[in-house]
């Protein structure tokens, strides 16, 4: 991508996003109709092999290079006593990252995925986002850049996710920017807020709607006033990854709202990511459904670091498995409907 | 399991079924807390853990072995004109499993499980339970124990699947017997059957149920009744683990209704189950209700052959990289909740 300077060499970036590749995905389903089973008897499993194919451009799609992509940055909102954690923790996961000892971790090993890890300035957290915009422009045009330069053009398919102590708070209000609501609709509690906690959210997102007002109506303006470096990095890589023809696997509410005002610059923006899981977050629901993403798997996880992702990777093995690997009603004479 | 002779040599091996170990099951939790992640941020699949520790008797369980095991028979209901295949359909897919071809193998292939086929009797179809019961006593209890003796006492765990054309009418017969209801609420479309087909299958259910009346007070006697040879291995199956310390996953409708008779005998006849997916089958969503068994993904899914299951192996050992691999805080020197 050329040097982003402006907002607006930005929202040109956005402009004339590639389609994807109807002829591919037509081809795949073709494939899915010959074989041994029943018509559309795996559900979603084939609905996910059509989409890779769509966005890889290849009738018979490939995972061999999976990229899970964890952004990290910190945030001034936890001034505002958001937060069941404390910011240093933001830190010390990405050591855990690098050790091998977090849930990721486990996760990249058994689905076969390549974990990589950007630290964004953790040591210069966003301003507080209820007093003045999170980021200046330039710095949120930086962490986009790192996200859209951190997805590696030869990848088949990257998973988006975060660590950023306060991060769900950022969320939150991004969320409520873009489709509206205020703060006691958006908010969760993260990592585990107990209700004053929850309600230290609710209000941090609505002085933040408050402050920023007329801003919020633009999707970057309102990801610079109230995002954070993790979340630009997500929408850099989510824009990145479309710009490559490579599909995107979204984590949880953070990693959603992150990717969202993709969705709001192009309709559809956001037509080569799936998301693959909806979390125990409480808004997440609500954002999916917004975007009308419908989640691959419920299982009530709220960890972000892209473990839902990464659960949601070894779905599209499956499903993938199934459509290179079997045989088809001729191959294996087998009968055909009456 | 002794030589069975008559269904009460069954009920008998039925009662007393060993419990699972609780302190094994505390112990995980207590691990999973010293984890580092929030307290239950990886939601269900902490609950996975504690239920396989549960059953296996380890704070740590094992997924070293994992055995699919798919019973295979064939259905004289079929002449009800019940189903959208011949029957020719269930011995040419099981040479399918056998050479490899078929969604199960690719499945199992990518879940690091041994799959195993069981063909029972397929030149020779259960009668048509509209007009007689599908299995005498002898046939029945042969079929129950080639099931339980199925299961191998060195499986970490075994996943319970079924082909059988014909056999998702045998299945709402069975639950039907089992939880109250007529044909129409139960029966569903199986591999395709038209509105036409949809209508035969309810009505040979309730002619099956009219036929049989009081005998299919006893689940036993029902499943004999109007169950199928495979319906019968399973539920053989699921009380060969159970007795052997083995946890179970179960898939689509017909392996749900095969085992469910092992609830009806004992309250906590399939705790050691877990369900890994509500099929499309229209009856599946309410016999898991029934059950009390919540399934663990919602794919749209309707292939049987374990292949539900076998994607829920993948659930089960994301769940337990993440047990086994993290880091604890104290490890990992992370900062604790505020």
């Amino acid at each position: 991508m050329k040097t982003l300077t402006t907002l607006t060499d930005l929202r040109d970036a956005c402009a004339g996003l590639p389609a994807g590749d109807e002829a591919s995905a037509a081809a795949a389903m073709a494939r899915q109709a010959r074989l041994t089973k029943p018509p559309g008897s795996l559900g979603r499993l084939e609905d996910l092999v059509s989409w890779l194919a769509r966005w890889q451009g290849a009738a018979i799609p490939r995972l061999d290079r999976v990229d899970v992509l964890v952004f990290a940055g910190n945030h001034g909102v936890v001034a505002q006593g958001v937060s069941a954690f404390p910011s240093s923790v933001t830190a010390q996961m990405v050591a855990n990252f690098e050790h091998g000892g977090a849930a990721i971790n486990q996760l990249c090993g058994l689905a076969s995925a390549s974990l990589r890890v950007v630290a964004l300035d953790l040591d210069r957290p966003t301003a507080d986002f209820t007093r003045e915009p999170a980021l200046s422009e330039a710095e949120f045009l930086a962490a986009v850049s790192a996200g859209y330069d951190a997805v590696d053009p030869a990848a088949d398919l990257v998973a988006l996710g975060e660590m950023g102590i306060g991060n769900t708070t950022s969320a939150a209000a991004l969320a409520a920017a873009l489709f509206g609501g205020d703060g006691a609709e958006w908010v969760g509690r993260g990592t585990g807020v107990d209700d004053a906690g929850l309600r230290r959210k609710a209000e941090a997102v609505d002085r933040a709607l408050a402050r920023h007002g007329p801003t919020l109506g633009d999707p970057l303006a309102a990801a610079a006033a109230v995002g954070g470096r993790e979340l630009a990095a997500i929408f850099g890589a989510a824009l990145g990854a479309r710009r490559r023809g490579i599909p995107v696997l979204l984590d949880g509410f953070v990693s959603t709202a992150a990717a969202a005002p993709l969705a709001r610059l192009a309709p559809d923006g956001l037509a080569h990511a799936a998301l693959a899981h909806v979390s125990a977050e409480a808004g997440h629901r609500r954002l999916a459904d917004a975007l009308r993403l419908s989640p691959l798997l419920d299982l009530g996880m709220r960890l972000g670091e892209a473990s839902g992702a990464t659960v949601g990777i070894l779905l599209l093995r499956a499903a993938l498995v199934c459509h290179a690997g079997m045989a088809t009603f001729d191959q294996a004479g087998v009968d055909e409907k009456i």
